[in-house]
């Protein structure tokens, strides 16, 4: 690989290419080999890839910033901008599909996802897209209760399926404003997240994503992600209901899940409360909710380990046998450790259920239940 | 200072000086110099302390493993012990008092904190003590509404106190046995924290412990210290009232008591509630208050910053005037931020009222109010 060349291609605020690719990891999917940058560095994003023998180069997803407060968060943001668009944010498994010879789902972090590509290739008329297109990346996010990385319930989703969020160049990762995006989206036939409006900045909280937000929220789903028209800035915001959904599915796993994951959702709720919350018996009901979300998942997990049960994330996939063999393959590469519980053959294709066993939150409960003693 | 000879004297599992001697500090307090470990290495506990001109060593005070169940975790723990004494744990400020000329008192990270060093002359006959038992630290809690670090409150404290809970030899760390412990408390008039009674390692879980607990829960105090009856083998176990109001204190500064705080203290809720709550309604009942205890006291925080106020902890202190100016010398060299509320004469006494200024969590909270974005 030609450092040199790739530095300047990648625009890379360092001189010194070693800098940089001493950051990049080799992978290989299919015979390709490729590498990828696996930590944000030098203005590049975690999960840039460089497909070595195709010459491609695909920009990792931007990390979105996140308001905690609309009033002045949105006017502050986009204080720039004429309009704000205000989409949703789907709760789902982020991959960015580029045809570098063949189209490839590669994740946030830059693996290859041989499921979500088979998937993709199935449900997204790709063959057209990229013809017409070559040098765009699709950011889409695969959602739907049978999926092997979420299981969020979305309505007319009855087991899996795409919504494209963004269309970039792959190699500057430059986005089509969000017109031109959902007009091409259109053409192409990809279903895509809900655009609630545009406002002008000063507005848009009060006018447009408050009332987002209680719709939202009265749905259980997640959030919106806010953007200037060129699609250039983008910031996100997310429902109660979906930080008692993070805090409840962290903690029915707690030794699995980070801390800083829960502290997050706390502070994240906090400053909600501070601003939505308008009387004390809203606050209370807020909080009762947000302590059941922590406490109830993690006692049931304490007691299915005392009797026995296996303990993880439930996940079921649906697909051609090849690209389900594929997705255990790679997920056996994560070291992950399955459980099959399942594993059919309905309408032609096959229907697996599995659960990703969480041998952290197995092996600490245990020897906690024990009597094991910890040390802080 | 001889390294050689002070590696022998402490019993490190090193028989490298170097090893040991680059993980102690140099400190001084009114003219002496003195030695800290400010880590737990080579068997030695953190805080251990070397006083050079007085040619003595005074081992930190042990870290006391937790339970989070009551059974096995009683029987398990106390397998080698006869009995189990059960006596309660306070909420207050942990402190070594030794003889190096002077008695002083030390923190459990080594520094002399004159305040403490102050009160203990004055509320406990150390002469007489140390005349006798010149080789002993006290360990000792200082606890009540009125201290710099605490301000729990305690039946019959009006303003701050003492109580002994251990008698060690300061150069092994060797425990007196809780009978003789108890004994030598007597004849010094010295405070101790409550004994619940003795019980078989068997029994005692369900015969002792539960009852404690549940009385101590009731009157919102901290919990128990298990110790075996020669005193070398303790373990600690807290109450739900503990664990929410040290979440109420945490979440009042939300940026300045870390993430580690948080996650250990719902872990023990959990087991907790994995174990006593017996219906749905109990555990119902105890999540919604830990719902409270984490968002009430963090929406309270935004809201005052919100409007203008200082946040951080209040506390009061009384003294004679030379040991709260050096009170404050000390907090000063602690780098932290304070804010005078009042300081007052009353009763021949030095009364004043501060806070301990959360810069942290003003400064964090303020960037998100005027709508800062946050990046995870």
């Amino acid at each position: 690989m030609d450092h040199d060349a790739y530095l300047e291609r990648l625009g890379a605020t360092t001189d010194e290419p070693a800098d940089l690719f001493e950051h990049f990891e080799q992978r290989s999917f299919d015979g390709r080999t490729y590498h990828v940058l696996t930590d944000a560095r030098h203005g590049l994003e975690r999960g840039t890839v460089i497909v070595e023998d195709a010459e491609t180069v695909i920009r990792g997803y931007p990390s979105i910033p996140r308001l905690l407060v609309l009033e002045p968060g949105v006017p502050s943001f986009f204080e720039d901008a004429e309009t704000v668009a205000v989409e949703e944010k789907l709760d789902g498994f982020n991959v960015r599909i580029a045809d570098v010879g063949e189209p490839l789902a590669f994740t946030r972090s830059g693996y290859v996802c041989p499921y979500t590509t088979a998937r993709a290739r199935k449900l997204l008329s790709l063959e057209g897209f990229f013809d017409e297109h070559p040098e765009k990346t699709l950011c889409a996010e695969l959602i739907g209760p049978e999926t092997p990385y979420t299981t969020t319930d979305y309505e007319g989703v009855d087991t899996h399926d795409f919504r494209v969020f963004g269309v970039r160049d792959r190699e500057s990762g430059n986005p089509l404003s969000v017109v031109d995006r959902r007009a091409i989206c259109e053409t192409y036939d990809f279903n895509q997240p809900r655009l609630f409006g545009r406002a002008p900045p000063d507005t848009a909280a009060a006018e447009l994503v408050r009332d987002a937000i209680d719709e939202l929220d009265a749905a259980g789903r997640e959030g919106v992600v806010m953007k200037s028209e060129p699609g250039d800035a983008m910031v996100k915001y997310t429902t109660e209901a979906q930080h008692h959904d993070e805090l409840a599915y962290a903690f029915s796993l707690p030794f699995d899940h980070g801390r800083d994951f829960v502290f997050s959702r706390l502070i994240r709720e906090a400053f909600q409360a501070a601003e939505f919350d308008e009387d004390e018996a809203r606050l209370q009901e807020r909080a009762h909710d947000l302590g059941e979300s922590i406490l109830v998942p993690m006692v049931e997990a304490i007691q299915d380990v005392d009797d026995g049960e296996t303990i993880g994330h439930r996940h079921t996939v649906r697909g051609d046998a090849d690209s389900i063999d594929a997705l255990f393959d790679h997920l056996h590469d994560q070291s992950m450790t399955i459980e099959l519980e399942s594993d059919r053959r309905e309408d032609g294709q096959r229907v697996v259920e599995f659960v990703k066993v969480a041998e952290s939150s197995r092996d600490r409960i245990a020897h906690y239940l024990e009597g094991g003693t910890r040390d802080e």
